[in-house]
């Protein structure tokens, strides 16, 4: 077991709790306004000292940028595709996992795609990656092996019209989530009709 | 002629003196990295003096707004539908002129929507009101007078759309803009179909 190993243990330790100090600022993104979070509100909510937060990270802005980056791992894991499942009812799937997600998450959503460090490069960098790991999954269960300029314009263009509709969905919630994944789903054999006919 | 009164051939005159630099600072927005821009260059740039562009802007962030204002206008009026074209031609003839706009302001476009300052409260409502007039003119033209909740979700989706086949095409113009018409405009009638049915 290599868990037996000290160096290991300690390892797995540290990490451990580096993950636990990000998931108490992911948390903080969801519920406060990010502006107004210092890094102390950060220690007192994870019940550590200011000195250890700042042992695992270097300042606010890096621990921002851990948070987005395990706030968008862990939407990409629920919303991981199922391939036991037939490719229309697993991206169905998959898009209710992405609407419960930014629903018990909506603050973090907004902050990171919209909040005033949206703009910030390393922000961007994340956020892109996400979508590109999405273009990926599509283009794979939909069949497409050449992502033709055209095609990747309009899958990056589906992903720009699920971002704004959640969004848009957030700030009212006046229609039922199945309804949102009807509306999102139905616009991928569309584009792809468009955009390789 | 109420252009002959003293006061009010005064006030056009500051107008228009405001107007040319705001017009300076879109199109340093355009060109250049806006946060490498000093208020001295913009002065520079419009050859005045750094004293005269702070008697209209209180800073640059002040200035930037007018500028960002200023190219939204610039937009909406550049894809202003035509009333004597049938609504399909209309809605093609505005994307056209669309990206037209977005391919001779590409900096200035991104700057906006994904720059240092597309978090900013102020920025993100000329934006949003932007928006808001885009999804009032698909509806008049599709003939829509009763915006549902799904509606309005599936019409800010399709803008999410735009702007993010945008942003993809800036980055390396691959295909051809007649192309990316087809597509977008596609998006409508296909979005309409999901969200009324």
């Amino acid at each position: 077991m290599v868990n037996s190993e000290p160096g290991v243990r300690r390892r797995l330790a540290v990490d451990d709790r580096r993950d636990e100090l990000v998931e108490v600022c992911v948390r903080l993104i969801g519920t406060r306004a990010w502006d107004s979070v210092t890094m102390a509100d950060v220690a007192a909510e994870a019940r550590v000292s200011k000195g250890l937060l700042y042992h695992y990270f270097s300042d606010k802005p890096d621990l921002y940028l851990h948070a987005v980056r395990a706030a968008a791992t862990q939407l990409s894991e629920a919303t991981r595709p199922d391939p036991n499942l037939a490719p229309p009812l697993r991206l169905r799937r998959a898009l209710a996992a992405h609407f419960d997600w930014i629903d018990e998450h909506a603050l973090a959503y907004r902050a990171v795609l919209q909040g005033g460090l949206s703009g910030d490069p390393d922000v961007q960098a994340i956020v892109e990656s996400s979508r590109a790991e999405v273009v990926a999954r599509i283009a794979h269960d939909s069949g497409i092996d050449d992502v033709t300029p055209l095609l990747r314009i309009a899958l990056r263009g589906w992903i720009g019209s699920l971002e704004a509709a959640c969004l848009e969905w957030l700030t009212r919630r006046d229609v039922p989530k199945d309804r949102l994944v009807d509306l999102v789903a139905a616009g991928i054999p569309a584009i792809i009709r468009a955009a390789t006919h």
